[in-house]
């Protein structure tokens, strides 16, 4: 089947490390649901992500309200001969739970880790976070105890009865791939662009 | 400011234009959110996105649970000078609200402009909807009533007791193509490509 729930442990942590962005849920007190995007990396066995604790939806979920935190990574259209069958090729993972709040050196390691997931050696060349920076986020970390992974791949599965009908069928794959970088100013500019940002793929 | 929440309907429009993929949330019965991936488009004044009617948390959904669905593009990476400073850049629209169940040809015409919205053109050449794969697919419909719209763009914004800081600086765009397409089989591949499958760029 080109869909399927995959439960080994490997793959879970390779789409993890793929993606760039998660999106999050969140419930205000009148219970209406929020999805957020964040940056997130893993952290062993656990997924991490920020925000700012000036907001109240992040300390909600700091305060233990159950969530879902899913990575989404498309890899592609899949043409199919009918329009039942069209669909696009993912991988994703859904994790449940309730987040704890990180705190003191974890905190910090969290913040180290996201910023290499997102861009590997950045953190060695920037400014860490100050005192203040640290109070004014929270870090939270969801346990990858329940999740589930999905995964679509290759083209279109059409029954026999569709096989005669007169058009191309296949799957377009989904490429990302970072542009030329722009430099903020002519400060940085002055500066070469480190081979970390060149070397980056994914 | 790089950083923005913008209300103006054409921007709100063309990120929703723009995204491939968009994030629900969806409650079960114990009040464990879940975030479901979907394909999706905008009709008009409301996001239209389909499931199954096998699956319970859609069937939640179509009975009028409050919901958000959330369409996040990464544009890009932001190198700042530290990490406080560092983001990404993106344009997203979160959508509030109770969805409604299409039917008939509401319901038809809906699911032709997902088809559309992913691929445009795709949908004469394929098979439509039997009454069968109709009744077994749940489409609904979320007003844009209740939404936000954010969009960070552009380089880092370092205050000025960053800018000594002895690094390149500035952003990387994230850009998403597609690649050389995949016939499904000898049958498929007797067919040439359409050209709206080579002409399809976001």
């Amino acid at each position: 089947m080109p869909e399927r729930a995959v439960s080994d442990v490997d793959t879970l942590h390779a789409v993890l490390d793929a993606g760039l962005v998660a999106h999050v849920s969140v419930c205000d007190d009148e219970g209406q649901p929020f999805v957020l995007p964040v940056a997130y990396a893993r952290w062993d066995d656990e997924v991490i992500f920020h925000g700012s604790t000036a907001s109240r939806l992040f300390r909600g979920l700091a305060a233990g309200q159950p969530t879902c935190l899913t990575v989404t990574r498309l890899d592609g259209l899949v043409l199919a001969r009918s329009a039942f069958e069209s669909s696009m090729n993912y991988r994703s993972v859904m994790v449940l739970g309730s987040a704890r709040q990180l705190d003191g050196d974890d905190k910090y390691e969290a913040l180290r880790r996201v910023s290499d997931h997102l861009l590997p050696h950045r953190w060695d060349d920037i400014r860490p976070p100050s005192p203040k920076e640290l109070a004014a986020t929270l870090v939270l970390a969801l346990s990858l105890t329940e999740c589930s992974v999905k995964i679509r791949e290759g083209g279109p599965e059409d029954p026999d009865e569709d096989m005669a009908i007169p058009t191309w069928a296949g799957h377009v794959p989904l490429i990302e791939r970072f542009g030329e970088p722009v430099a903020a100013d002519a400060t940085a500019a002055a500066f070469p662009l480190p081979a970390y940002v060149r070397a980056w793929t994914r």
